[in-house]
């Protein structure tokens, strides 16, 4: 079985209100020193055995077409080795 | 300026109906071989330059008792190495 993470997050300048909204709790909750706060998504994802050329492309139309919005949002995929 | 990244994602264990979801839509756009999604936040955090160590512990607190709830979900922490 192969394992793969993606991460989803806003690209740079794209206004994030949920980033700003945590930033601001953690502000209010005393945490100091915090220069900026973004929020994304994490998939885990667990595919068949495949090789990885060939999920790497799989996972990249997963992100392109529901996992995120490619005008506004960056992924980063990740696959790990796996043991079993 | 130090950067660090907050995996939060659901224990094993943990119903997860948000990547169930994900899988059931990724399963009905004709992806294949999908064994199993679950779906997690990712915060991109920018702290005022302190130690890291400082900063884990800083970080840690944010999990506790904002980002994360610790009955149902597990954290990863994350503190990268920085330039400027």
């Amino acid at each position: 079985m192969l394992e793969a993470r993606v991460y989803v997050i806003m690209k740079p300048g794209v206004l994030d209100p949920q980033g700003k909204a945590v930033k601001s709790a953690l502000d209010s909750l005393g945490f100091e020193g915090l220069k900026d706060v973004r929020v994304g998504k994490y998939f885990a994802i667990k595919l068949d055995d495949i090789s990885k050329e060939k999920a790497m492309e799989r996972l990249k139309g997963m992100c392109e077409k529901l996992l995120a919005n490619p005008v506004i949002e960056d992924y980063k995929i990740e696959i790990l080795d796996i043991k079993s």
